[in-house]
C-alpha cells in the first residue's frame, strides 16, 4: 500500500465497479435507463468507470458540474436542480454543445429560458413525489398545464417528462419495508401523470430514483429512468438506512492518530470537519456518530467490528471513541480507517482521493 | 453592487477591519501578544489586513496551512494541532524558512522530532484547560516533566510554553457570565504552570484564547498570548453564544431563490451543504437553523429582522422558512443573504469569496 502521511480519502475501485455493475444490471432487468447522479463522485475518472459499464446519460446537481462532465465527453446531462434564472451563460454554452435537460417548477422560468436561450432544451417538470423539498404537486394539473403551455410556445424547447426524487427514503432507519413502501408510494404518485399526458406527449418519460429505493426495490413499474448516485461509494448512513451492507462501502478515510486519552476512552486523529463534512447519525444510545472506524489493511480495509467510532469533529480534530483496552493498543502515528457518514459531502470537502490501486483523482471544483 | 449569478460568499471588509482592530486594541490594553488563528479566513489577502494592523505572529491548524501563509511572508507561525509524526517533510521545509512553533502532548513525539528534524523548533506543550479534547492535564506534572526532559535532550529544540484552548466556551448559550466563568477557570488552570516552571524557563509563555472568551473578557491576568480566529468574520453561532452582535458578522452568503412554496411557508434557494457546510443550531422551539436570512443591499446587507431562516440543507438546496405573506413577496430569481452558522467551515467549503468592495479572494486549498 502507498505510504500515507496525512488524512487521505481512499476509494476501493473493485467495490465501486461492483456497485456500478449491480445498478447497471438492475436497470437492464427492469428495462430502465440508468442515468446515475454524478454529484457523489464528482470525478472524470470515476465517470469513465460508468462509461465502461455502458452508461451514456448522467445526472448532475449544478450547471458548473455539468460543464465539468461535458468537458470529459458526456453529451446527455440532466441538471436535477430547479433552473437558476441567472445562469444564462452556462446554459447557453452547454445547450450549444450537448443534449441539456433542465428542471423547472414554474412557467415563469420557461418564459425566461425562452428569452435567454435560443438553443434546443429538454425540459423536465419536477414533481414532488413525497419528499416535500421542491417540485410541483403531481395532482396540481393547473400548475403542470401552465408549464406545459409555456413550453409549447417555444419551438426549440421540448417537454421531456416528469422527474421526482423520493428523498424521504433516507428516513427509513434500516427498515427495508419502509423503503419499499416509500418507493411504491412515490412511483404511484407519478404513474398517473404518464397516463394523463402520454397522448399529447408520447415520448415523455418518468424519472425517479434515489439510492435507498434503487438499492432495495426490484420493481419499477411505469418508470422509464432511475437516477441514484450515492451507491457508487455508499457510506455508513446507507448501511443504517438499509440500502447496503458495510462491505459494499467503497470509501474510507485514512486518518493518523495524533494523541491518545485511554482514561477518557478516546483517541484524537487528524480528520475533522474539513475532511469528513459534518454529517452525523444518532446511535441507539442517543450518542452521535460521525464515522465508523475500520482497520486498514495492505489492500484496503477490513470491516470486522472494531467498537470504535468518531464521536465528535471540529475543524481538524476527530475524536474517536475507543474502549480503554483498545485505545491502549493503538499507537500515536498509526493510521485508522473511517467509513464516512455521507460520502457525497465527504468527497465534496476533500476534492481529491486515492484508489487502493494507487490512482489519484480530483473533483470538479 | 456586483452582479451575482450563483451562490456567492460576501465579506464586508469594513466590518472585518473593525473586528480586527477591536482585538488588536484589546491585546494591547492587556499587554498580550495577539497571535490570531488564520484557519477562519484561510486567505493571503485577509492575512494582510491583520499585518496592516500590526500583527506579525499567527496561528494555523495544519502544516499545509502554515506553508500557505509562510509563502506570503509570515515567519512566526504556531501550528495549534498535535504534531502528526508522518509530516517530517513539511516540518523540515518550514523550520528551515520560518520560526515554527509546534504542539506536543507526549515525549515520544519530541523524540521523533529529534530523529527527523535537525532545525530549531519551538515546542509548546498543549494543556487541557477544561475543553477535554486534547492536551495534557495541567496538574499532571509527571507527564509535563517527561516532555520537558525530552525537549532538554535536543539542542535545537526550545520549550516555548503552555498552550490551551477553552473550546467549551462555545457551549455558553448567550450567557456572558458563563463565558467569563469558563475564561477565568481556564486561565486559572494555566497560571500555576508559569509559577512552577518560570525559574527553569524564564521565557516560557502562556497562550490561550478562543473567540468567545477573547470577545467578552477584558482581563487576562497571567496570560502572554491570545489566539482567537473566528472574530474576524464572526457568525450566527457567535451571536447566540454571546460573543458579538449581529452587526459585527462580516460574512453573508448571497443565494438565488429557485423555487417557492408559500403554502408550506418555504422558499428553496441555491445554497446547500457544499456552500454552508452543515453546522446548525437548535432554536428555542426545538427547530434547527442552518443560517439566518438577511436582506441584501447595494453595499452589503441589512441586519433588520426578516423572520426568515434556513431550516434544512441538502447538497445544493437550502430550504428557507418564510412566513407565507413574506414568501409571496419574494420572487424566483431574487437573491437573499444568509448569515452562516459557522464562518470557518463555510469558508472552508466555499474556498473563494467576494468583498463588498469587489475584490475576489481564494483560500489555501
Amino acid at each position: 500500500m502507498i505510504t500515507l502521511t496525512e488524512p487521505t480519502l481512499l476509494i476501493d475501485k473493485q467495490k465501486c465497479l461492483r456497485n456500478i455493475q449491480m445498478m447497471v444490471d438492475k436497470a437492464k432487468r427492469n428495462n430502465l435507463t440508468l442515468r446515475p447522479h454524478f454529484k457523489t463522485h464528482q470525478s472524470h475518472e470515476v465517470g469513465r468507470w460508468f462509461r465502461d459499464a455502458g452508461v451514456s446519460k448522467i445526472t448532475v446537481s449544478s450547471l458548473e458540474m455539468a460543464e465539468y462532465f461535458a468537458h470529459d465527453g458526456w453529451n446527455d446531462i440532466t441538471v436535477a436542480f430547479p433552473v437558476n434564472v441567472h445562469e444564462k451563460d452556462r446554459i447557453n454554452r452547454l445547450a450549444e454543445k450537448i443534449k441539456l435537460n433542465l428542471l423547472v417548477v414554474a412557467p415563469e422560468t420557461v418564459a425566461w429560458l425562452a428569452r435567454e436561450v435560443k438553443r434546443p432544451l429538454n425540459i423536465f417538470i419536477e414533481v414532488d413525489n413525497g419528499y416535500h423539498r421542491t417540485g410541483v404537486s403531481p395532482s396540481d394539473f393547473t400548475a403542470i398545464d401552465s408549464i406545459l403551455n409555456e413550453i409549447k410556445k417555444h419551438a426549440p424547447f421540448r417537454f421531456a417528462g416528469f422527474l421526482g426524487h423520493a428523498g424521504h427514503s433516507y428516513k427509513s432507519e434500516g427498515d427495508k419495508n419502509k423503503i419499499l413502501a416509500i418507493h411504491h408510494e412515490s412511483i404511484g404518485l407519478m404513474v398517473p401523470l404518464k397516463e394523463k399526458y402520454t397522448s399529447a406527449y408520447p415520448d415523455l418519460i418518468l424519472s425517479t430514483g434515489d439510492t435507498p429505493t434503487c438499492s432495495v426495490a426490484d420493481q419499477f413499474t411505469g418508470m422509464d429512468e432511475i437516477r441514484p448516485g450515492n451507491f457508487v461509494f455508499y457510506d455508513y448512513q446507507q448501511v443504517t438506512i438499509g440500502s447496503c451492507s458495510i462491505d459494499q462501502i467503497a470509501m474510507a478515510m485514512a486518518c493518523p492518530v495524533v494523541a491518545k486519552n485511554p482514561e477518557r476512552n478516546e483517541l484524537a486523529v487528524h480528520g475533522g470537519g474539513i475532511h469528513f463534512a459534518k454529517d452525523f447519525l444518532k446511535q441507539p444510545d442517543g450518542s452521535n456518530i460521525f464515522g465508523k472506524v475500520v482497520t486498514l489493511t495492505d489492500t484496503g480495509w477490513s470491516t470486522a467490528e472494531t467498537n470504535l467510532y468518531v464521536k465528535s469533529l471540529s475543524q481538524e480534530h476527530g475524536i474517536v471513541h475507543a474502549p480503554k483496552a483498545l485505545a491502549e493498543k493503538i499507537k500515536v502515528g498509526d493510521f485508522i480507517g473511517v467509513l464516512p457518514i455521507h460520502s457525497c459531502m465527504t468527497v465534496d470537502v476533500m476534492r481529491r482521493y486515492l484508489t487502493t490501486e494507487g490512482e489519484r483523482f480530483t473533483t470538479y471544483r
